[in-house]
């Protein structure tokens, strides 16, 4: 069954810096979106200047997982909105985050810390060494990607403790960073992805492709229980309780 | 050392009710202080309608571990006070969550979920099975605690999973429950502990007593790295950066 | 795509008592087996006395995901089957060990530790928490599976921290026990299930044997990095490297 | 209180080696006791070639933490005392692993994997980045410890997902590794910690010998419960067991 995939995409840098449209001239999101053209993916996007920044209720009730990029107008995204994907995440929508989407209120939101790290625009050559190869978001990829320059992210990245860790990166300069990252939270699961800095062709490449594709799998709904929260039985003397 | 404890107590239940001030005539955070007092702590307390809740911001950066109980008054809770508590946390404060703090702003804003849960007042029994024996938290205490009679509490309990997981509880109705629970968030250490319903004389049991110091002393900062967020070296070649 | 599922069963139960023979007429692996039926599996099954316990290299070779079920003859695998099973795991077949099947040596191999737990005959009811709705293995599954007589199996349970907690399991009789556990080994994965007793139609259970379809689903392999150890480079000095 | 540590050294390339003998005239075990001089810690050694390796039952039953370095002659280890080491551990002992220790049968045995990596002796520079500033084993310690020389150690390690990960290694030839990593089996914890190969002088390094003493005091035993095991009241109808 086709997985409902919408990409939000800030679709400010695309549209302010003639270097960076000439790399993604369709908004990252366009190549984010192509990047998942071969799998059994129905996708759309929304973006920041949309009513509602393109994820209204409707929006999000129909989508099984939200992929998301921001960078520099994390602050113009709505509290309300924020809350709105929250809830949808609890209740089982998968959540993708990218690259300077650490720093959206959506993810720092759902992890309760500051998700700060280090950076540095460098072209440093970065390498995601995957430590976990029975991963399903590993499936298909090799020991390591090599992106030739890429934006440097370094620890300490202030998130909590991974459920499941899958790729650590290694940079010229002399930082890791652990960059692929899977948590649980209520009924969703949410993806944290390094890569991607906007002046860098980096979506376009297929074994990032792949990785977004496999965690797109990976975080998408499962038919599992709908907790009953509150009351459970009644205020009374167990005795009164069906019998267990 | 002495480790500085705060006790912070909504202090309400004690006030209007006769029965609960028979429980606990010196407050829940009386009781919860006494029961620190044969270990190596500085024990002072803070309540919902003192000034700043008495949570300035001399008192927090002169805590080692702050303690919570809050129920019927969680919105009272100025956001100020919350995101100072989160920041402090994240700066290396150890906080330790008791029972119906679970919905507190504080607890649902570090972990970003909604910390729902099941409940229910029928004089259950509770046990506490510790699942983790070697760790800290369970030192001195047998292979479960019983609660003759404790409010019920449920799963599914919507929390990120553990760090460690040292308790689950039992009980008579047909619940079983994660009662005590690890987390890591920045610099600090998260402990939350289920007992403690207002009705019940659980904070005066010799072995929830333990438990709290335990935990205490396990949340209490440690001199770790203090990070440095952002720009890392020049934006700038790496020919440039100091030798690696 | 299909998966090759090979069922494991000691298969002496069912041969030497009429009692457990009337429950599993088929052998326990045949109720196992059965269960699967309506998947996308191709399921075979291998018991204790044929020649290497069924489990030739070319069987595991063959198989994606192996069930295991042993109880009474622990002992009598053979320390090079073990092995055998062990390599196979750590180069990505999926394990979902059953009930008694904490004790095999495969499992205590695998884990390290002596898995050991307390038990009861007495007819217990248990009720399969899910803690976790977000999993897979929990997917068409409600909030918790109620087995009306099992075996008690309580905590402490001798087994390291699951990296997934899916199921926590409530007695009649006072106990709790961690009854869905998963943990990545290698470019394996293993899931332990609970429930089982061969004096119980368990496994004739549409939800416990939907459980088991799920976890093998979740267990299969995939395709990540087949890792290269040892030498990485030359022993020389870094200049002699290929360039980084 | 003080801690008993026994320091465990295969003590074979100090023998043979005047190089190495060169940087550790008192054996790698004597800089490593050498090094926890400055704490409250009652350290003895134990070798190879020793009777028994140094490790009889009373050794090991007078031992709070056991710091584990060999390298060259792990198949000379007998099983049986491996075992023992096992046994002790799961009761309570803490345990150590350094460097080339990994390849131990004791961590081997009780991590369930072939704890296989990647190596290169060329001079890398090394550094530990510290990615859980709120952990025990990082107090004191700067955001990175650096090592001008060591044996490169790469991904994929072949060992279960951390509990709780401490550091990770950047090298210079472009490798990553999980250097810093807690495992919690039975009653027992364990620390491995990456460096220390003979040829350079790690254990003389002060940074390297506070992380060390940190992780002793960690892993140290807690009076947590000794569960019972077996039966767990009669096997019986319910009715016969003590009320609950």
């Amino acid at each position: 069954m086709s997985i409902a995939v919408t990409v939000w995409n800030e679709f400010r840098h695309e549209k302010e810096s003639e270097e960076i449209a000439a790399i993604y001239p369709d908004g990252i999101h366009g190549a984010i979106a192509a990047g998942l053209q071969s799998g059994d993916f129905t996708v759309r996007s929304a973006t920041l200047d949309e009513p509602e920044h393109g994820l209204t209720e409707d929006v999000l009730a129909g989508t099984d997982v939200l992929i998301w990029w921001g960078h520099k107008a994390h602050r113009e995204v709505s509290d309300e909105i924020v809350l709105r994907v929250q809830r949808r995440v609890l209740d089982g929508m998968g959540l993708v985050v990218l690259h300077s989407g650490h720093h959206s209120k959506v993810f720092k939101t759902l992890m309760g810390t500051t998700c700060n790290l280090k950076w540095r625009e460098a072209n440093d050559k970065e390498r995601l060494w995957v430590v976990n190869p029975s991963h399903p978001i590993a499936d298909g990829i090799g020991e390591y990607i090599e992106l030739p320059e890429e934006e440097m992210y370094g620890e300490f990245f202030d998130i909590p403790q991974p459920d499941d860790l899958v790729f650590v990166s290694w940079f010229t300069g002399g930082e890791v960073f652990r960059s692929g990252c899977c948590y649980q939270r209520g009924r969703g699961k949410i993806f944290y992805f390094r890569p991607g800095h906007e002046t860098y062709p980096t979506y376009h490449n297929p074994e990032v492709q792949r990785v977004i594709a496999n965690s797109v799998k990976w975080a998408a709904p499962v038919d599992g229980p709908v907790p009953n929260f509150g009351l459970n039985g009644p205020n009374a003397p167990l005795e009164q309780l069906p019998p267990r």
